[in-house]
């Protein structure tokens, strides 16, 4: 099976001025010579933890498992180029479950000028793992952080949060080109995106800026699907928004101006929301919005850990 | 377990002027301007397939599953600068198994100047998986590819072949040096590594050059443990030699009058052998020094498509 699908894969992703050397050779080349700067992330997803491929089938996991990876790049304002695709099928897999795992992935692939460039397809009998690598290259802008939130900073986020579980984590939309618009024409401090929840993934922002960030809980925007699920498990929708994760949208340091700026014009296609400020010391607070704050302990999924 | 392994990881891996961001942000950042073409490869080592975790224990684990990759940058004879590490492990693990699959990652790491970038570390109710991405920069030479080889070239291979089963396919030296060496001062044409057997390889190889080799039998260097095995399983050493993979060296295409000067040089700390020609036509042939020729099947081990 391994080889039907090598054969596929050559035919399928041939060589281009990107890729000199591509699937077929012991490795692939990239060229890089426009921006030599590269971005470079990888995720693993299992069947039973990402996704139950008994439910969801491969098309989603094809496209999950890029699009978690995209989301990365999109955190760090870089321009997506490539990707490896690392397979652990269960021996019993068909060439045609494979293939429209490929097939899910190239029109996300293609949709952002990546290239899948090579991989490593295997067979065990144990569940699906797949995991990919995606690299991309740094603006001319540079690299969006972590570390460069400073007190008086806004927060801003990207979309609603919450509920991703009923389908979200599936169809989410990884924020490339919000996250490479934005760094281009704005001056943001630093970003990340929401995999493990909100308050969870604010607070490693703020641990890596050394900085604290007051929520104004009202105004975090909370997606639809977390309404749902609320009133299916009676869990309050915001602690749905602030924990559930797999949101992939992006959190942002933007000074003052800035943010008015953002907030008004509304430049992206998503909704810009501030859901608070950054201000010194560590941790997360809850602000009232009467100038008091409660400390907010960060909950979120610790699916992995992603470095 | 997986935030403890980040902190850990966090201190091990620190920044470098090559990696000005590294683990802890959404993705790592390499530095590639001294040489903008990037070489990528991807391997995925599976407890079962690749390995038997109850009996080798993590240290041979780690070291293979960097070795497989760096082997693969060898085959290019790219220069290796930044490895990430994807772990699917068994919810069991304890924290001093993971320690000490980096521990010997980290010599190879160390040995070829090779900085863990990053990676995505997941637990689950199954076997122990790792996928491994190397990255590497061509040379001033230029990728050395599986496409290049003509006829008239001689087939030279480095070290011995089979029965790494025994051991040899844990400790292996992946043939990075020599591979850079050879390739600066000698005009190699093609080249490749050893994963699935010598003449499955070597197979590939013709396919990509679109030509055909005559190996001269008596000449293949068949390791010791191939003839171990042999007395062991009763099947001919050459056998083991020409099929059970895993040997990691490489097989180079290269210039009568170059390989003659190789071969009495003998620039390298493991021996170069000339092991037949590659002619016109396609396949192999088995060269009986006589002027027939039959022939070869080409015998390997196929455990993943490696891509």
């Amino acid at each position: 099976m391994e080889s039907q699908i090598l054969s596929w894969l050559r035919e399928r992703y041939p060589r281009s001025p990107r890729l000199p050397v591509g699937i077929g050779d012991d490795a692939a080349i990239l060229d890089l010579s426009d921006a030599p700067r590269a971005v470079v992330t990888t995720d693993m997803l299992m069947d039973g933890i990402d996704f139950e491929v008994a439910k969801c089938g491969p098309a989603k996991i094809g496209r999950k498992a890029l699009a978690v990876n995209l989301s990365d790049l999109a955190a760090m304002a870089a321009n997506p180029i490539a990707a490896l695709v690392s397979l652990a099928l269960p021996t019993n897999t068909e060439l045609d479950f494979v293939t429209a795992m490929y097939h899910a992935m190239d029109q996300l692939a293609t949709e952002f000028n990546v290239v899948i460039a090579g991989g490593d397809t295997n067979c065990w009998d144990h569940p699906l793992a797949i995991s990919i690598t995606a690299i991309g290259q740094v603006t001319a802008r540079g690299a969006l952080l972590r570390s460069g939130a400073i007190p008086g900073d806004q927060i801003l986020v990207t979309g609603a949060f919450g509920g991703s579980i009923l389908g979200h984590h599936f169809d989410f939309q990884p924020r490339v080109t919000e996250a490479l618009q934005l760094h281009q024409q704005f001056e943001l401090h630093a970003g990340m995106d929401v995999s493990d929840g909100l308050s969870l993934d604010l607070a490693r922002l703020c641990e890596a800026s050394g900085c604290a960030a007051e929520i104004e809980f009202d105004r975090i925007p909370i997606a639809p699907a977390a309404r749902t699920l609320s009133e299916q498990d009676g869990v309050p929708a915001w602690r749905h928004a602030l924990a559930d994760g797999e949101d992939f949208e992006l959190i942002l340091a933007v000074p003052k101006a800035t943010a008015q700026q953002l907030l008004s014009q509304q430049p992206l296609e998503v909704p810009l929301t501030r859901i608070g400020t950054f201000v010194d010391g560590a941790g997360l607070w809850q602000h009232n919005g009467r100038g008091d704050r409660i400390p907010l302990a960060p909950r979120g999924y610790l699916h992995g850990t992603d470095a």
